[in-house]
């Protein structure tokens, strides 16, 4: 009878009931709110510096906040096909709106390419440093993560050929990648999927692709016309500042766009969220805008960490990992000063710290607290 | 070589490694947005009424409306935690916050527990004339859906309880019906729940619950002391007025809380769906006044029904079924004339139209126009 169990036993029981997935499954652990590090130091939540989360500290474009503040049939479901978006989208992106899949964050995308493709017993390759959730993802279906090692913290493309084999169903490639920086350029990125067995999906995740500005650096969109089996996952949570409303997208062949469109859930982008990406699209300057501060943030943050001979892996993102002896030491000193960066043990780099690039007063801020840090000691 | 292959084969290829759930998957069939309708008969979309999605017509709290035109800090990830959310919404529901799972949506509950609990070859029980969703999910995993027939329309608890087995992971009960409107009172619930397995985790689906007034109408989260593995879902999109948004919950022990918002993606409900959802909750007085604004809408659907001499089923929600001898053309007419409702062929009830209760002045050109139709023949 189950309302007659003594207490103590549900828990044991409904671990076993969860599947082999669910029970391995450690949630991916996000940065820190400013509003929960404020609770927790019995500061005012104004008073800290998040540069946690590589978000854009110039905010979205003003066309996408007056489109939030705009909307208005909060009472009504969002427009299930995203129809407006997909649109506006497409013809920036010169791409089919069939192309296109939408997603409640990039994330989404990550999680539905694996829904569909990856079953217990199959595995996917990702390099080492990289983002977590595809490895989540893989693991809550009861898939093998293989993990090839990290080349100078890059992807080492021929490390992760070498790992797939038959029950390999999806390689992820993050271009740039996520927390170190590092990019691959598109020759080499192409005669890598060229290369990749039919049974195999690949995954470009290109939620920094704004900020880049590399000769030889690929759009992945262009890949798609030669390699049917190509996902390309964007965001508007970090270039277009709109990281609160959850809005990402895949861009692929419409065959592999009609399997993610079926495990989509039909409301999984809300109405704010498409208003404010659609507004967002049709400001590119102030995407450039926002760009061109993020390259001035880096050389603020690089002459600084210079300057206190420190060592940090050259970013071509909106963030960047400096090198510290006791980094887990400086992050807790940082935290009780009310700066939130994000410490990479997750991503096995214990001896680093991400630093997302904010505004130059963030900056200074971080810098300060920083070099107050190292020179007291009390991180030692 | 995934580039060479003719353009042609491609289709087949992903379909074939896609999961035996995702090959069976038919997307879930959302109502018509007005905008669409507008597109295809070339109206205003503000001409268009839609009683099609059980929405409020009311719309939602100004508060709520007013904490989405406040939000500013659209740069910055949503709280993964719903800090705030959570500490509201156990305030007024009597729980702790431990007990709370948001979802982006109740639907996005749905797919936790059938993700955690339900593998191929298991098996999960629902109601005829239930909401679709139980099963699509069901169905994506690779599991099978056992349907036992409605008595009177409502769920006929004993022959679900006979269609359970070693394999059924998940009961679904909707408490009131979509679309049919029925109830249940607490003591036949309570004595379903204390006959089921303890392999069984039952889904009490409450998205109407704020609409019901009836003796003997349970609230579901009363009885989690007693059934530790059952699983209240609940909903912002119906009586709080914020399906735009996207925001439910679900209620139920600790233990498979933690279960549930493991598989939680950290960010699913967005910052503004939060921030509306707060102030929802803190403004109990308009969901008073949805709930009387209901209730005469519904008598003035009633009304015109019983004058038309049409069949309709009693409902404690927000929308009412009427029955029709050519439901599907009466249909297509009303579109024709911009009012959309919703057919119920996918519910198993093609005889039968979904009228979502609307404003006064809604259900009046919702009554003119079906009695426009039916008195032209047209429809005939």
């Amino acid at each position: 009878m189950a309302g007659l169990l003594p207490k103590g036993s549900v828990v044991k029981n409904l671990l076993q009931m969860a599947s082999p997935g669910a029970q391995a499954l450690h949630p991916y652990q996000p940065g820190k709110p400013a509003s929960e590090l404020a609770r927790e130091i019995g500061l005012e939540p104004g008073a800290i510096v998040k540069l946690a989360s590589n978000e854009n500290p110039l905010g979205p474009s003003p066309l996408a906040q007056a489109a939030v503040h705009e909307l208005l049939a909060l009472s009504r479901y969002p427009d299930g096909a995203g129809f407006e978006l997909r649109q506006t989208l497409a013809e920036h992106l010169q791409v089919e709106p069939a192309q296109l899949t939408l997603g409640n964050g990039s994330s989404d995308l990550l999680d539905f390419v694996t829904r569909i493709f990856v079953q217990p017993g199959d595995n996917i390759v990702v390099s080492e440093h990289a983002f977590s959730l595809y490895g989540l993802n893989a693991t809550a279906v009861g898939a093998e993560v293989r993990e090839a090692p990290a080349k100078d913290f890059g992807h080492d493309l021929a490390a992760m050929a070498a790992l797939v084999d038959e029950r390999t169903r999806l390689v992820f490639i993050t271009n740039p990648n996520n927390p170190t920086g590092t990019w691959l350029a598109e020759d080499s990125i192409r005669a890598f999927l060229a290369q990749l067995p039919e049974h195999v999906i690949a995954i470009l995740d290109e939620a920094y692709f704004e900020y880049v500005d590399q000769d030889g650096y690929p759009d992945g969109t262009r890949l798609l016309a030669d390699f049917p089996r190509l996902l390309v996952t964007r965001t508007f949570s970090k270039a277009y500042g709109l990281a609160a409303l959850r809005v990402g997208y895949g861009v692929s062949s419409t065959e592999l766009a009609e399997l993610l469109n079926r495990v989509r859930p039909p409301f999984n982008v809300n109405a704010a969220a498409q208003a404010a990406a659609v507004a967002a699209v049709k400001d590119q300057a102030h995407v450039q805008r926002s760009v061109s501060a993020n390259r001035l943030g880096m050389k603020q943050l690089i002459d600084a960490f210079e300057q206190l001979g420190l060592d940090y892996l050259p970013s071509v993102g909106n963030f960047l990992c400096v090198r510290l002896d006791n980094a887990k030491t400086v992050n807790a000193a940082l935290l009780q000063r009310g700066v939130i960066v994000r410490a990479l043990g997750g991503y096995g780099m214990p001896e680093y710290l991400r630093i997302s690039i904010g505004t130059e007063a963030e900056n200074k801020r971080f810098i300060d607290m920083l070099t107050e840090v190292l020179a007291q000691g009390d991180a030692a």
